[in-house]
């Protein structure tokens, strides 16, 4: 199965793969602060289990598995952020979200996703919060 | 620092101490459905970080560190599963609960706290939420 930081790997290379549909081992060593070997170490898991395929030290394109599931990934960190961010946590924001992400189910995701919906959508409502919020906070 | 096993502990020890405020090693074995030797081991982990004392194989007693990070645990334990409930989270409430408690801060559970208390005490903006769900979901 997918680790943690496979996963952290798998959005990365979903995110800067973009439209174009892939991206280089390069690109991705720095964007995540590693050294190329490393990358590619990991990069190397992800094509065992057939979400991308990749030459060695260029380029890396994503299988429709590994599109589908970076698609996800990305999705669900940005469903916990903006959860974090409209309940109003302040601290370390990103490390919050990097840190839990990887324990939720695809079920609370989407459950979370209605809610920050639910909530961005409802003015009133978020004024409401905010107010209890002021006072029992 | 404190790992998620001995954070399971700490928290199972301090539901079973209760008002007493001990509890014994059998006891907290079943509970965590492990071998006394194993429980044992961990205990003695959580004695030598300073959260407990106890005696092998019998009595264990909270330190005053240790019932107040016990209490912290068990609500934030119960604060996440609250939430996920309320959400509507209905596949494996409690395993969800136990994966993502381990990796959420105090300021997010105080946050996710007030959320909790707020959608309990707001029976309409509850039956909004579901209709939302509803068509939404
Ligand atoms: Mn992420
Ligand atoms: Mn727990």
């Amino acid at each position: 199965t997918i680790t943690a930081s496979m996963e952290d790997y798998l959005e990365m290379i979903y995110r800067l793969a973009g439209k174009k549909g892939y991206t280089r081992m390069g690109d991705l060593a720095s964007a995540l602060n590693v050294q190329p070997p490393s990358a590619s170490k990991m990069v190397q898991k992800l094509a065992d289990m057939g979400y991308l395929q990749f030459e060695k030290y260029g380029v890396i394109e994503l299988s429709k598995k590994g599109q589908e599931h970076g698609q996800y990934l990305l999705k669900r960190h940005e469903t916990l952020e903006r959860f974090l961010s409209i309940i109003g946590v302040k601290e370390q924001l990103l490390e919050e979200t990097e840190k839990i992400e990887h324990y939720i189910s695809p079920e609370t995701i989407g459950k979370i996703m209605l809610l920050v919906e639910f909530m961005e959508n409802n003015f009133e409502w978020k004024q409401a919060f905010y107010e209890f919020q002021k006072h029992e906070g």
